[in-house]
């Protein structure tokens, strides 16, 4: 593992640990078991690149390829249950509003940094897709938003996409960047610049409440 | 392009107009910013067309080859989002009842085309499956209606499939009739026959409001 | 076809009675008409195996390569349609709640079988799964439950696994059970036993009512 490949993955965990985080808490919200939780905790964090998979054709998915994502998304699951279930008065404290604003840092790591591996993904599969600007969007997008997607989905609330700030804007955005870059710089270079990017916009949209336009 | 191959497409396109446009309605109704309008006319257009193309094995599905249906369903969705977005007060305007009217002929004949052509991949894939009648009917249908039960699933509606009147039963009828008639008749026969049939059983039902049994 | 095949044959066409007679009462208790009866049906029998299908690459899915399943849930949905459209009364009957208890052992038959199964067809299609726990366990599960998910899921309610007690544990603790004793003893015994260990916890979670810890 070289020091590039020893960053992305360290990228990685981290966006796992935020995604696998938001899904779990929204299982804790609900009341469910610790299956339930742990169910949308792994489903936040590895959906999204499981439907890529099966797009692409990838059998069986890369989830089932490398464990370290699933595990770390099951002990983040089973951490926050935990804490939750010893110290259930933090559900309504000031502590959970700092947590939430650290997790909402680091899930912008994580929607650039899928959102790019994402389109790599593609591209390693078959050289040739780099010709395809909309599928490598698409997979792009879909790596990043579609954990959430399903997590939305699963849980019986409308899927954040369609509401949450430019949330998918900026994975679109890093995407079309990414794509672009990566034929006129080194690789790593416009990995980094796209996941930025993608980090960036989240940040600055929420921060200055951005909206897309809709009609009212 | 043979004229029947430009036939062929014509319908398509029209079809993915109507489904784009029942998909994007249904999100400008549900206040989505333009972002959620497109994601729903896209899925509603090509998902069912998708779902099938997982099943059947082809990666990566077909939107992705050809971005003719899924450039026309994005050009649907902002069209509608634009029109509705400058003159807010044609929501509720009897334009929209006529408006409507008009696209559920469209849908309807999409349903028969899409039917018909799902069927029609799966033969094309692998011409042994012309002894697999319940795969046939199948992805015939889900090529029909599956795009629309996505975008119910997703906006979290109830699949319109188990309450609207015929719809799916149309798509039902429409392909067992075309694979028994494209092993008798010459194909473009067959499958301008078993569109017209779907979409004659579904302006029927409409206009009649025929319904399927039900436990009251 | 052996004893051993016609045994696990006929596990399997009760397992799927059950699972169909979840999705229909579900249709029937929301007043679909026969055709969303038939659909629901249809998704609880096979929907689970299908996932497991396109997980591993499996094409079509096995659903269409024999129809006993596939019809004998149309059939159960028929029936069962049949039944309660001519004697409605039976709705609020104590007749139901005796049904119901029976379908729920044969439903806990069909998880047993259909967990094991699951990861049976992941084995017998590359050997070098028997390396990949994480793999076998999980389309293991989801062959078992999936079905039951995208029912609700389909229908607009939250997925049962999410508060139903332990039903989706026992499939789990069946899958860990196959696979070490597939190791270790013949083939159908450890089928066998983990099928009956499913079955057992099921019903007894069922009658002690245990629950998973949640946070309340």
């Amino acid at each position: 593992m070289t020091y590039t490949e020893l960053f992305i993955f360290t990228l990685e965990i981290i966006g796992t640990i935020a995604f696998a985080s938001s899904g779990a808490m929204l299982g804790i919200r609900k009341n469910m078991d610790i299956f339930g939780v742990n169910v949308l905790g792994i489903t936040t964090a590895v959906g999204g690149g499981c439907i890529r998979d099966l797009l692409l054709g990838i059998h069986p998915p890369k989830m089932f390829q490398n464990f370290a994502y699933v595990g770390t998304a099951i002990l983040t699951s089973c951490l926050l249950f935990a804490l939750f279930y010893l110290k259930k008065e933090l559900l309504e404290s000031s502590f959970l509003e700092h947590y939430e604003r650290v997790m909402s840092t680091l899930d912008a790591v994580g929607l650039g940094i899928f959102t790019v591996m994402g389109i790599r993904t593609a591209l390693y599969l078959e050289s040739s897709h780099i010709n395809n600007l909309f599928l490598l969007v698409f997979v792009g997008v879909v790596t990043g938003i579609g954990g959430g997607m399903m997590r939305d989905i699963m849980s019986g609330n409308t899927p954040f996409v369609f509401i949450k700030h430019v949330y998918a804007c900026a994975a679109l955005i890093g995407a079309f960047l990414y794509i672009f870059l990566c034929r006129v710089i080194p690789d790593t270079a416009a990995m980094l610049i796209s996941s930025l990017a993608v980090v960036a916009i989240r940040m600055l949209a929420a921060h200055y409440r951005w909206n897309l336009p809709r009609i009212q």
